[in-house]
């Protein structure tokens, strides 16, 4: 019985980890929740999964939670609530599905106590890996990656010699503009980018899809997860989200990783590893590499990126070619940008301009967990007055 | 240091095997060759490579052996040549490389010594499969395929939990007669059979890809190797080539393997393990998929092939669960029946035809090394009785 421990449990990963272990009860076990916002729907998942602790974003929230549960249940909040789920719990494994910096101290904690940790805080990685997988590294701990792509690399690196990997190559969707000429990405709104090709995913996922500013932070995960240089890691365009990596190893051999698009399966990895869950064997052969079980064939298609049309990727190049905070800069000031572009603030080919000048203006050397919080506020900062300028300059 | 020593040394992969250790001197070490006729070209193989023992097939040839090489060079010939070259060598790693079943005791003494094999002989595997897997087993040797389809699933399934398995997948060029429909299948000539699309290859091997017997075999072989019933073994066409086995796990993941049709690279594999070979790693991302350096994008297609027009197929199905001494008679029947197809004797539809007849009336359920070679026997002895039959009958 493997004990879990989940922080952001109503979010989409949260949610669908509870999927995982809802269909393999006797294999994983809840031990801890931590939930934001949505108490309703974390009280129905406590009352469900039977935890030892639940934590709330806001303190004012836990007599709610704690009239809801059984008496057993120990109800927490903040940041001491985070840490409580992460290291108090006698969880074996915490899946840190938080956004952002709120959850790092605590998941620091638990690596450092050696818990193994399924990550699916992309900012965790990007912003403080190189932190993460030192502390890791030290503490023993497993760091199993959530993320479909740098699951896929994790799968297809399992028994094999680290440094043999000649290329890792991820897969990107393209996105909804991959068919657009350069002129023609100059007049897309935001009604043309959400309309994702592949993927359900919120407005922030959308448009990052967009500008394949996603795949930049991902080439930037790999890079820390998996400990090689951004020159020898590629993104190629696969627009139907089958194959999610490709491993080039030293001696020429390749070895990819296949899945439908459903987050339940590098989940359900991480969660198993290094097992993997049982189920059927029933499976029809070109099903399971993306075609139907009527199909009389199936192809799987790769492209070039260019990267003229898509700046986005390489500013993320650019960020960990840099190293420091420049990462953290990377995607704090992606946020602001999309942000900004979502609601009507600036167009879409102003976004790698305003984060290209907050990386510029906010990235450091020194490289702390305070340096990444400094990084992180002042390239915000600086991509609010970028769009000021910005919106000024248009108005004139 | 490893030391090799290869059974069938001038043959194809005996040579591509030297290849490999040419190209990485520091790694292997040749202790010891055996070959059949070609008397000059060992001779050259062993001056370059000084292994302590050289193995020819006749006694007869062994004087010239020793004058060419160094007296310290033990020279020795027949099956006690094969035994010294396998057993005797120091070998840390045996390449068995011959074809048929010439070298079966050599390899099984070598097995059940505990000395690694890197099996290139399909025979061995398909005839003799469940024999060598459990001598295997019991000496803890290791079996590396050197077959590029088995050498992707072993790739595959490094570091994974192999109860996991759901399917295996091997994938099929579909010879050169992929796109015929069924009737235009009867006309089939020996020229036709010869325009083989991807792989250079012997003319026996032509045929079977074009049969899909080869691909029959090879489901048999994966059977053995990774002990996996046929009813989860399938075969995709992919008419480039590139994408070599698929291994669909029980939790819905998948895994390939691709690398360009090279047999150095499955060589390699099987050299170096656990370890890879060390290589570039500029590497362009889109040709190590089956694209080009020049090339925008690729696409890797996939097939089901049909039962109907490839009965070949379906009988190594029905070996396989027939098991005993059918896939031995099944071999055999083929050799004879694809021998007389490339002489003029049988058309290419009666192929399927004679070897059904001589496998069903050669197959038993008794599993020895006597046995398979008594199957063997009776399958080509009943396969030209068939093949008799058939030509009495058309000239009639």
């Amino acid at each position: 019985m493997k004990k879990i421990a989940i922080l952001g449990s109503t979010g989409s990963i949260g949610r669908q980890t509870l999927d995982v272990v809802r269909a393999h009860p006797h294999r994983f076990q809840v031990v801890a929740l931590a939930a934001g916002g949505r108490i309703p729907e974390v009280i129905e998942q406590a009352t469900s999964f039977r935890p030892n602790i639940v934590s709330v974003r806001e303190p004012s929230a836990t007599p709610e939670v704690r009239a809801a549960l059984d008496r057993s249940v120990r109800v927490v909040s903040g940041s001491e609530g985070l840490h409580a789920v992460a290291v108090e719990s006698g969880a074996d494994l915490v899946v840190a599905a938080t956004d952002g910096a709120v959850a790092f101290d605590a998941v620091f904690a638990a690596v450092e106590r050696g818990i193994s940790i399924a990550v699916a805080n992309k900012e965790l990685i990007v912003a403080a890996g190189e932190l993460f997988i030192a502390a890791a590294r030290k503490s023993n701990a497993a760091i199993l990656p959530v993320d479909s792509e740098h699951s896929a690399i994790f799968q297809c690196l399992v028994g094999e010699p680290k440094e043999r990997i000649a290329k890792l190559i991820l897969t990107a969707s393209g996105g909804p503009f991959w068919t657009r000429d350069r002129e023609a990405m100059h007049h897309i709104t935001v009604a043309d980018a959400l309309q994702h090709p592949t993927w359900q995913m919120g407005m922030k996922n959308t448009i990052d899809s967009a500008t394949l500013m996603n795949k930049g932070l991902e080439v930037i995960e790999a890079s820390r997860l998996f400990g090689i240089p951004g020159d020898r890691i590629e993104v190629l365009v696969h627009r139907t989200s089958i194959v999610h990596a490709f491993v080039v190893f030293t001696d020429g051999n390749v070895k990819a990783q296949l899945a439908p698009p459903d987050m339940r399966l590098p989940i359900g990895y991480a969660l198993a590893y290094p097992d993997r869950l049982p189920g059927s064997t029933d499976v029809d052969p070109l099903a399971a590499i993306g075609g139907g079980r009527e199909a009389a064939s199936t192809a799987l298609g790769f492209e070039r990126p260019d990267a003229d049309r898509f700046p986005c990727l390489g500013l993320a190049y650019k960020a960990l070619a840099q190293g420091g905070t420049a990462p953290a800069a990377l995607s704090a000031a992606n946020e602001i940008a999309v942000r900004s572009f979502v609601e009507g603030g600036i167009p879409f080919e102003a976004i790698p301009v305003v984060i290209e000048a907050a990386m510029d203006h906010a990235a450091g050397h020194e490289l702390t967990l305070d340096a990444v919080r400094e990084a992180d506020r002042r390239a915000r900062e600086r991509a609010e007055v970028e769009i000021r300028a910005w919106t000024a300059a248009t108005r004139r």
